[in-house]
């Protein structure tokens, strides 16, 4: 089985590839808006840990309807997940294989960002595609304990 | 590191330990009442996965409070998550460790037994154990997948 996991180039996305590595054939993908020059940074992160890794880009009109809630919330908690609701729905209506996995780097007590149960139920259904967090599991202590 | 792993004998604790056995030296651990005769079985389901296995008593009066819970309430729920908190604490009082791992078989959306987020702040802060939940990130399907 596949696993692509959203890839930030941080601990807790790197942690999360390192824990499904034994069980899955691991990618990482990091989604881009191409406004800034991070690819080759987070590519050599990547390397560095040995996983093959790809750069996608998300659609700009995502950002826009981002700034928007930010602009109209005041704080950017909403803007955030909507960005990744949409990375977790591009890269599941991409991908080839149905019954691949789909991961990040979510962890326990995360407040942002995260999928709501009805979202991930949604995303599953529609695209047979499976979403795991591996780090749902793990508090701040655990991961920092593991890294 | 080690990591104790609170197993019944099912899948989810059984996929648990396996997600875990990659990084930490496992060992699954049952907790019993000693009223009914289920050692042996799940001693034996244990010795197929290939870990160390050992049952622990829980004190009775665990027992007795949970059965008082169950009858007051009307439904189960409290009752569960009491002994399995007291499982989960009597394991982290008796580890001789700390910095060692404490894990269960608790997946996405189980809506029982799971522990509150400041039940697992106070354990890992008063026995310097990390509690970890391999399954945490797993939804019901993506687990049936893995199994």
């Amino acid at each position: 089985m596949k696993a692509s996991v959203l890839y930030s180039g941080g601990k807790d996305s790197s942690l999360s590839a390192i824990l499904l590595e034994p069980f899955f054939e691991v990618e990482l993908i990091t989604f881009s808006f191409s406004l800034l020059p991070l690819e080759q940074v987070v590519s050599d992160f990547a390397n560095e840990l040995g996983f093959p890794h790809r750069v996608l880009n998300l659609d700009t009109s995502i950002l826009d309807k981002a700034l928007e809630m930010v602009i109209n919330d005041g704080y950017p908690r909403n803007a955030i997940n909507y960005i990744h609701y949409n990375a977790v729905k591009t890269l599941a209506s991409t991908k080839p294989q149905p019954k691949d996995v789909i991961a990040d780097g979510t962890r326990r007590n995360d407040r942002v960002p995260v999928l709501t149960n009805s979202q991930i139920q949604s995303l599953e259904d529609r695209y047979g595609i499976y979403y795991v967090t591996p780090l749902s599991g793990y508090g701040r202590s655990s991961v920092n304990a593991l890294v």
